[in-house]
C-alpha cells in the first residue's frame, strides 16, 4: 500500500449521500453529481483534477449508505484524516465521507467490488408517513407479505435476469448472481434487503416492484421461475421510484485498503 | 361516545408531521402552523370553522409521530375514515392524519392527556449523516455513553424540574414527573426516550443538552441531585436544537375515543 513513484497514492473513500437533490452519482449536463461535488472538493487539496471512481452508478433521487470510490491523489504530505474532514468542509450537507484510507495501488472502487448491498423501503398502510417520505415509496394498497417473503428468497442464485433490466443490450450477458435477498418487515416499513455480485440497470427496482406484484396478487408466484430464465421485461413488475432505494455496502477482496473489516467492506463506524 | 344534541360529536385525531418547514404546532403570525393546516382543511369538510385543540405545542421544527388533536365536527353524515382520507387529501406531504376516531363527547386532548413520549436523536460521531440530518442532532465530541445512561435514570421521579425548563413563571409550580427515561445507543444514534405526565417549556431538549454536557465530562453527575431540586437553569445542559426532537405517543384515560389501544393511545396501527 506504498505510494507510487511520483508520491501519488491511491484512496479508498466510503461516502454516504441523501440523493434528492442531486442528478444522481455521475456527472450530468443537467444538474449535480455527487460524484462532481467531490471531485471539486477533491482538486482543491489536490491542487489539480482529480477523477473519482465510484463503484458504480446510482441513479438520480437515489440514496447511498455506502458508496465506495477511489482516486489517485497527488499529495503524499496530507493525512487522510486532514484529507477527510476537508472534503467535508468542502462538500454540502447531503454528503459527507465517512471513512477515508490509504488503497492497494492498483485498487479500483468499480472493478474490484466483489459484491454490492441495497435496500429498498416501502411504507404500506393506507396512509403514507411523513418523516419517512424522502426515503421510503409508499403502497397503500395490502399486500400479501407471506407471499413477497417467499418471493424474495427465489431470486437468489444465479439467474439470467433480463426480465428484472430496463433495456438490457443484447450483446452483453444479464446473468447475475444474487447472494441474498430478504424481505423484513417493521411495522408498516417493508425493507427488501439484497446483495448481489453485480446487477443490472435498474434491477433492485424493477425486483422491488415485482415483489409489489406478487404481494397484491397481481403477479402468480409460479411465473417467477420463467422471468428468472432469462424472461420479458413486460412479465415482471414496474421500476419502483428512486426515493425509496438505498446503497447500503460494497464489499471487497481483503487487502483492498486500509480499515478494511473482516466482511471485505470498511469497517463499521460510529 | 354518542353525539351532541346538535348533532355534532367530538373527534380525535393521529398526526404525524414533519416538523422542519413548519413555525411549529401552534398558530403564528410568522408563517405556517400544523393546527393551521389541519383546522382549515377541517372547515372545508364542515363547512364551517373547526378549532383544533393540539395535546400541546410543538416548536417549530420539532416533529411528531403521535401528535394527537381533538375538534368538535359538526357534520353526522360523514364517516370517520372519510373524514380521515379526505383530510389527507386536502393538506401537503409533511402532515398526514394516521387515524381518527369518535372520542367521548367531553374529550380533551390536552386536558385529559395522562402522559407524553418523546424521543431526542443525536448523531454522536466525528461526520454527520446526511440522511439522517433533518431528524437527528449531530453532536462531533467523544461522549461517555455510560455516563449519559446513568445520568438518564437519574430524571425519573416527581422532581422540581426548574433547572431544566426555559424562563419559567414563578407563580406556576414547576415540579413535574418522569415516568421513564432512558438512553438508547445504535451505532453512531443516540435515542434518548423520555416518558412524564407534563413537561416544561423546552424541558426535552435541556434534558438531553444536560445528557450531553454529562458525557463529554463537562458536567458532574454529582451535580444532578440538586439541579432536580429546583436547581438554576445556568446549572443544567444547553437547549439542544429542536429538529432532533419528536412527539412519539400521547397517552389517554380509558374510554376517551374508539380505537384506542390497552396502553391508553391509539391503537398502533400498519
Amino acid at each position: 500500500m506504498s505510494g507510487t513513484d511520483d508520491g501519488a497514492r491511491r484512496l479508498a473513500l466510503l461516502i454516504e449521500y441523501d440523493g434528492t437533490e442531486f442528478v444522481g452519482w455521475e456527472r450530468q449536463r443537467n444538474g449535480l453529481g455527487v460524484q462532481e461535488v467531490l471531485e471539486e472538493a477533491l482538486a482543491v487539496l489536490a491542487r489539480e483534477p482529480v477523477l473519482l471512481e465510484g463503484s458504480g452508478r446510482t441513479d438520480a433521487g437515489v440514496h447511498a449508505r455506502g458508496q465506495v470510490a477511489s482516486c489517485r491523489f497527488p499529495r503524499p504530505d496530507l493525512p487522510e484524516e486532514k484529507i477527510r474532514r476537508a472534503l467535508n468542509g468542502l462538500t454540502p450537507p447531503d454528503v459527507a465521507v465517512l471513512a477515508l484510507a490509504e488503497a492497494a495501488p492498483t485498487f479500483h472502487a468499480r472493478f474490484d467490488a466483489s459484491s454490492k448491498s441495497y435496500r429498498y423501503t416501502i411504507v404500506n398502510d393506507a396512509t403514507s408517513r411523513p418523516l419517512a417520505r424522502r426515503q421510503a415509496h409508499h403502497e397503500p394498497r395490502r399486500l400479501d407479505r407471506e407471499a413477497m417473503q417467499a418471493a424474495a428468497a427465489t431470486f437468489v442464485g444465479t439467474h439470467d435476469f433480463r426480465a428484472f433490466a430496463k433495456e438490457p443490450e443484447n450483446k452483453s450477458s444479464t446473468v447475475r448472481t444474487v447472494l441474498s435477498s430478504r424481505l423484513r418487515v417493521r411495522g408498516p416499513f417493508l425493507h427488501y434487503d439484497v446483495e448481489g455480485t453485480g446487477f443490472l440497470y435498474n434491477m433492485v427496482r424493477i425486483l422491488a416492484g415485482t415483489l409489489v406484484d406478487i404481494g397484491t396478487g397481481r403477479l402468480d408466484p409460479d411465473a417467477l421461475p420463467g422471468l428468472l430464465a432469462g424472461g420479458e421485461r413486460t412479465g415482471a413488475g414496474p421500476t419502483l421510484p428512486p426515493h425509496g432505494l438505498a446503497l447500503e455496502e460494497v464489499r471487497y477482496p481483503p487487502g483492498s485498503f486500509a480499515g478494511q473489516g473482516p466482511n471485505g467492506a470498511f469497517q463499521s463506524i460510529g
